[in-house]
């Protein structure tokens, strides 16, 4: 397995299944941090050429931001055995999946679009963990390259991590988490510009930010690199969703005159989000 | 000292002053509380009679949500010692300052409002724990019914719990608190709601939601008793903190289709909030 891209999801990717791939490379950008993948023990060889590396592989993950995954469908396409498996770890799909249909059927290489619903917003092959798999839902999404026997392999990859397969089309992916991530990124991005403005009128303001904020606020720390990729090849749900919470925003703002059916607002909130975490 | 209202605030006050007041004695709605805060050592006594409890204390603690302190300020009054201190634990300060202003000078009881900055969204006597305050911010507001030693004793008492005292007046305390605290609990609301109804358009929504989007909504599982008294009592604040968010969010919404100025924006959120709680 040739792992493309050794930093947290790549890196926990080749963490978890350690041991159950006969032989785990990694390709990284620059010489250290491949050199520190194989002393680290995430991978048992890696370099910073993409075609040798993904030549003797039998599965390619591209585990990079979406964009550069974009680019490097093709090229890995190119260099791959006939016959072996392309997955990506990627946040958005529909892009990644139309990358995957260009790839010409007579190269013979099947390709199955990826999404693991899990990670951790400090990057990097440091933070690589095994254990953010276990338990998650992990997409797969076909695409005009998936056989029966790639998906078979895919899932099976899946499972040998310890996440649960749940098969989407790239569309419905995209959707439903520009609503629950993507979003909600900008919305805690947006809550410390608010503050960030609100300070300069009032230093105290930073003073009380306590608890409450610091999670409200928790995803604005990832990484740009990789949230700036996702939302540039997901706009449209962005979009939609953002268009969505405005109008529940606007609600609430609307009820704030009227306790009763503010309340019962609030308690169905509540209940709901009990719900899905209780 | 009296502590009205021995759930998660007043139970925890109580427990990080045990042993540092001669006597505790609690007020609670119902009987079984007020037996279960003694069984659980977190008061030496209590009781369900407001007047009663707060007849013999030298310092009386307001623990209850917003709007039930703001009716039980003169009750509490009109039953204290001369000389004695009113305080309050609420979560806004602009009315209970006025209902505090509002006691008669010639009652003889001294009253300074206050909020601690800490809490969990679980309530409850249960939930109670003295180690919530340490380290935590401690608003104190001055009323036309604070003395200089009746300052000095609300000081000691929250220096007593291990929290930090800062001196803030009640209209620049609710605008900052609007902001870090009552909308966020708005935002992680509306994303709730706005979940909810996607949802009922693809089912898949709700299982996509991982920790980001389980972190962005956390305080929607906040007490509403609480949560709305807040509201209510905080209403010209928090309606100007979510017209501030809403022009953010309008902001970067516009930036969505700017790749260059979308990632400055980004990486200036994740600056600030990196040195806010990093």
């Amino acid at each position: 397995m040739a792992v493309v891209g050794i930093g947290l999801m790549g890196g926990s990717l080749s963490l978890a299944l350690r041991g159950k791939c006969a032989h785990i490379a990694g390709v990284a950008r620059r010489t250290e941090v491949a050199e520190e993948a194989v002393r680290l023990g995430v991978a048992d060889s890696a370099g910073c050429c993409l075609a040798e590396v993904v030549r003797g592989a039998d599965i390619v993950v591209l585990a990079t931001p979406v964009r550069h995954i974009l680019a490097t469908i093709p090229m890995a396409a190119a260099e791959m055995r006939r016959g072996a498996l392309l997955v990506d770890l990627g946040s958005t799909k529909a892009q990644v999946v139309s990358a995957m249909n260009a790839i010409p059927a007579a190269v013979g290489v099947a390709a199955v679009g990826g999404h693991p619903m899990c990670g951790k917003e400090v990057g990097g092959l440091k933070s690589a963990d095994a254990a953010i798999f276990r338990g998650a839902t992990f997409v797969l999404a076909s695409t005009a390259r998936t056989t029966d026997e790639a998906m078979l392999l895919a899932r099976e990859l899946v499972e040998a991590t310890g996440a649960h397969p749940l098969l989407l089309s790239a569309e419905r992916h995209d959707r439903a988490v520009a609503l629950v991530s993507h979003m909600p990124y900008l919305l805690a991005s947006a809550l410390v510009h608010a503050e960030s403005e609100a300070r300069t009128g009032d230093p105290v303001t930073a003073m009380l930010a306590a608890s409450g904020f610091r999670d409200t606020s928790r995803l604005a720390a990832s990484q740009v690199d990789m949230m700036l990729s996702i939302l540039l090849t997901n706009r449209e749900p962005v979009k939609a969703a953002l268009g969505l919470f405005r109008e529940k925003l606007l609600e609430v703002e609307g009820l704030l005159d009227s306790p009763a059916e503010l309340e019962t607002w609030m308690s169905r909130a509540q209940g709901v989000r009990k719900e899905m975490f209780q």
